[in-house]
């Protein structure tokens, strides 16, 4: 739905929604914000036609997908800000033109944080605070829309640590792979953010903002919290791999094990059994009167010192119900 | 066990305890600490309402889990600490309301440390050294409870390494994933305290600490060592990790070559039984008097040269014993 | 196609094309652009002999491949860049010597930027904007012609992490492979570019240009996000082919696993089947009248238990329909 | 043996040993250097009562063990510094606390780095250099005593990289585990020396021994050349490690991908085998006169022609000598 | 074969070989230089008692190996280089002493780049130029010298890479990890050459030297080259390493795979000829007329059915010719 939404506060401290645009630089207007939401061509082209934006900062706005910045302009700082949508993890691309008496916002779809802080700007009436504040208020809820889907990335990889669920192996891996991969564009998006607000915390061309430093480093700890997540719950998808990889491993080397030592102790036993089934007209013990059970004893012996020697060395670890232990607990 | 304990030094060098709140705000005190101890709603609200913190950091304190930081506020400076609990290692927030007279702490848990310091002020009487030092005490002891939890994982990595217990290899691989990630939570609490102290010990805005910058050193001595006994244990994991698993797949690897290799012997062997159990009308080896015994001859020469070319070659490898001496070893 | 262009601008703001090289030095000139183009010999000596260039930057141009850099001579910049050759991702040079009234461009294969740059100039008769002017237009338009090789390497990724052309696991790793070898190459020629233009950008000697820096900080962020997509794709690479080969070898492991407990079910039904064979005089199984009956029945149960045991601890997951999902899955 | 040692320079550049305590305060004496070597508790006391030394400095001294450090208190500096133990590669401490006209040194074991320095000053009667020139040389000995346990490490290596002594992997997988144990002690004692070094040379407050720069940069280089060799044999170790685990495997695959085909080379001829042994009243074959002959003629012709075709595939690889040379070589 | 070679430029721009030493201090020189090429004990003392160096310099010269560096005494810079020897790669010390009118050069092995440099100004008699552009002409010729080794390594990994000499994948390890110890030696000696020579160019001590910066920058443009090259050629180490390892084990998992589903085919045959080889008196089949051919046609179908259903599941992967496209391709 494209549209162009306008807040104007009066010097009156009067706010009016969905005015003209024109009236926007009427001499009554203390500041205004406006809002580009999923503009169409028509719609984008005011800001060179109508603010007169700088070419290479509206560049940034219409071409896909810009890195979270800042830049200082004359009349205006431009900034560049990410969300992320809430089912796909990509990110979403929000522009800020923040004046002295004026903010004008950029983005191609629709975002939760821009709405919300819309609304609630709607509803408290709190007009003396002006464009910074807005801005604030803006990067401040796009940064608490991150954390839904860390914390749910923190669900799944604590039910795959403990396997709850009973999963095959396969499936585990496939889940691990895909966390990293969601985990790196979580990445992607809060890194170059953090680096953003750690600019805006310390550059000395925003004095202006000073008094609100406080609060842009509330932002910049929640920054900084996320990144840690990020590295920890990555560092975690590896230890979970590298676990259920080895111990998988160690199960299917041990199952093998004890196939193989099954097929050699009935090895010999079967010779011995074609032995005895050769044609040959002269073979005395086929005569023997016990021949028969001689040689039945004779592989009992065999194949019973075998299993011992065998499973003395450790070599049916499977029966130890190691194995069944292993599928309880993962 | 909800409560909210105070202590109060008057100007006369008299320590009073648990005195009601109100009392702290009185000319006649020289300085005080109030101490939160598991509040409820109520009296978390006391920060705002009677102690007029800023609503940042009273957010910080009622949100879980906040890094540890240092904030400069006009009238105080505002500190979150970690303690780490005892069994699950998991980081607990103790947050630090520090002024010229005063100190506030605030935690949602019971912390070891915190009821320490307090019980030795009471029994020390040491009431001419104020709110920094109460602050120094408490982060030293923060911090020196976190080696036991340290201590303890060497040791346990120390009979891991020489398998003193002659555990099975997957529950030793068990062991040291368990403990890759009790270090990494370890990592988490003591790597932000580290630069926190850090930051403390070269802060131009602690002027008033710098005659205690010899204290905060010493304790940022231990956190630079317990930062490195982390690194260096993670370390000591992997190697334990690899070497374990090279050693293991060697083994294997050398148990499933003998099973092989005794298929492989009697593989021609009961071949040949099966040619001499052929119903052919005309075979005439089978009428020769000592076809039988000559059969015999022939296969046990087949036998025992492809035994000692094996043999020859290293293909029993666990016949030689070393797979018992690794059983002794690991 | 060796040869060297002249454009020449003159004070009254004519634009001339493929003027004599000497006309370039007449008072007439305001500025000229020459661009050596795969030239000979001959007129590579024309650096030193009619520009009188230093030494040191004529043999960064002459010798192959010089790194991006840029160097500071009394009359003038020496850069040298980077171009990428569409089809196999190496790295051409295209020096640069900037000085304040002249341009002289010099690469030894045809670069598909500089034409560009040079036939616009051409169409444009933007005639004011000077020497600084095309080196910006020349290293825009360098940086704009990384990005295709780069969508299309995410293109392959794309597909290959979906599979969807189902193709073998063997060609899937050499695709991997090659993959991570244009990324290298790709990265050794976009970071040092990056560098060079963080150089340009933070240089205090270049403020003659810093009316420009907000140009040459668009063509950094380019860069930036540049080297951004490399690391994040080679990250991409490493997780497909850990992926594919841990799924592999688990699928192989079903198999083989599957294999050995067939054969390893057969073993003893078989032994027995030789034992019933063996032709001993007094075997009395042999002579009743339902032993056939009663062995075939044995061997029945034998087997079905083996099978049902196997089946229960799963020893048979490819008979789950595992393995044909993985099949269509990947 | 607890002892303290006493060495007293007078302003006569007279030197005495084993002094009483006491008189290293007389206004006769122009340096004094005392050790303790292995102190008991009550010489140790002597820190506090005797020498006034700061409270955070003992417990350094009292408390096992210190990293290497520099701290400066009024008076004097507090050096903490390693030296190695010749056998087990541990770090043991040395504490020096050097002021203008003493030095004393604190260590519980014997350190054979301060004996050796000991005994050359009383051999020597090098007496015009005081504390600054004990010190230098104490970290200058212990430093030269950290090369050759890494010259010895380097031997292992390099015989372990030829294998030399054809130890089975095993052994060689134990020792480079091993010896990447003791790399990673002795970086744990050489890394921080490398930057206490750097400390002291770059240090403001050593203004006073910038005449030494140049004798603690020797020391400094020889530490950067240590550290430098413990990365490199860390990197050697990884490489014969990769090595000898790729090779083995791939040694392991082709015996038993040889045995695996001399087993299926028999299956099909042990087949064969088993279909005229069996008892049908009616199979043709069985009378023919040459039956028995045309059947073991085939079984030849099989035989052969999988051998063949195994072996032009390359399946029989360590039937080419392969196995021997890498038993050779290795 | 050990010497001291001396070059004597006098004030009247004369140039005299091979002079006395004695004469070098002489009033009529304008400055010299002097080579100790493989020097015995006694011509190294000369550095002492002649040229009167610094013990600690002295000192390094005699060592071996110090690391390149470069130390600033009051009358002269001591610079450490190393070149490297052709067939081992082994760094070799070049030790200079430069003062204002005089170049001593120190190697105990005989070194290409130092009689390069020699011969020429025996030659060029470029005699205005002095100490400093003979160290500089020095450093320039021993970082050439590194490339050749280089080029030679990328010309052995491109031929890996292409496998074009089809050789067995045990000699391309063995190749890779001696390829990868070349590096390792390389970088040892370029990574500090090339940190010398940005010591060199942004010391404030060799402002002397400022206008000489330029052709120090070329050195260090190629070192930044060289260390590249070095980086990029280690990596592609690994990924060589890691493709070979994982399309081999690749390729013997479904040889491997082949030859147990051939056994798993044969063994339900041989079962079913053992029972009828069995003896029993009563067994009804036996004594049907078409038994043999009904059993022989069962086993057909049996042997068919499991074949077409292996392969239907492509567990005959090399049946399909991949195994031999492999043998081409690499
Ligand atoms: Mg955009
Ligand atoms: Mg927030
Ligand atoms: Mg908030
Ligand atoms: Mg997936
Ligand atoms: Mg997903
Ligand atoms: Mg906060
Ligand atoms: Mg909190
Ligand atoms: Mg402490
Ligand atoms: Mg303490
Ligand atoms: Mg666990
Ligand atoms: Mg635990
Ligand atoms: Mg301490
Ligand atoms: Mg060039
Ligand atoms: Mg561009
Ligand atoms: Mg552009
Ligand atoms: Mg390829
Ligand atoms: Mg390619
Ligand atoms: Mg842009
Ligand atoms: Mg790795
Ligand atoms: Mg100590
Ligand atoms: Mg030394
Ligand atoms: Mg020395
Ligand atoms: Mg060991
Ligand atoms: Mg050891
Ligand atoms: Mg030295
Ligand atoms: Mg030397
Ligand atoms: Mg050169
Ligand atoms: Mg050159
Ligand atoms: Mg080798
Ligand atoms: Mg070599
Ligand atoms: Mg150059």
């Amino acid at each position: 739905m494209a549209m162009i939404r306008t807040c104007v506060v009066t010097k009156e401290f009067e706010v009016m929604h969905d005015v003209d645009l024109a009236f926007v630089n009427s001499p009554d207007v203390s500041w205004y914000w406006v809002d580009f939401h999923e503009p169409t061509d028509e719609e984008s082209d005011l800001l060179a036609s109508f603010f007169r934006f700088h070419p290479l900062a509206i560049e940034d706005c219409l071409e896909y997908v810009q890195r979270p910045k800042l830049d200082f302009y004359d009349r205006y700082l431009f900034v560049v800000l990410h969300a992320i949508a809430g089912t796909t993890l990509e990110a979403e691309e929000v522009d800020l033109f923040v004046g002295q008496n004026f903010i004008v916002s950029f983005h191609k779809s629709s975002i939760h944080a821009v709405d919300d802080v819309w609304e609630r700007l709607k509803r408290e009436q709190d007009v003396q605070q002006g464009p910074f504040h807005v801005m604030y208020r803006l990067i401040d809820k796009l940064v608490d829309d991150y954390f839904p889907p860390l914390y749910n990335i923190e669900d799944v990889l604590n039910d795959l640590e403990e396997n709850t669920n009973n999963e095959p192996i396969h499936d585990i891996i496939e889940k691990v792979f895909d966390i990293r991969g969601d985990l790196s564009k979580l990445r992607r998006t809060i890194v170059p953010m953090r680096d953003l607000l750690y600019r805006i915390i310390h550059s000395d061309r925003l004095q202006r903002m000073k008094e609100r430093q406080l609060y842009f480093h509330d932002i910049y700890d929640h920054l900084l919290k996320l990144s840690e997540m990020i590295e920890t719950n990555r560092e975690i998808t590896s230890d979970i791999r590298d676990s259920y990889l080895s111990l998988n491993s160690n199960r299917m080397n041990n199952i093998m094990m004890t196939f193989t030592a099954i097929t050699t102790i009935f090895m010999p036993l079967t010779f011995i059994a074609g032995i005895y089934g050769m044609n040959f007209d002269y073979m005395p013990e086929l005569r023997w009167k016990y021949g028969y059970f001689a040689v039945l004893a004779i592989m009992a012996v065999i194949g019973i010192m075998m299993f011992a020697w065998f499973k003395r060395n450790g070599w049916f670890q499977l029966l130890k119900g190691d194995s069944s232990k292993e599928e309880r607990r993962r």
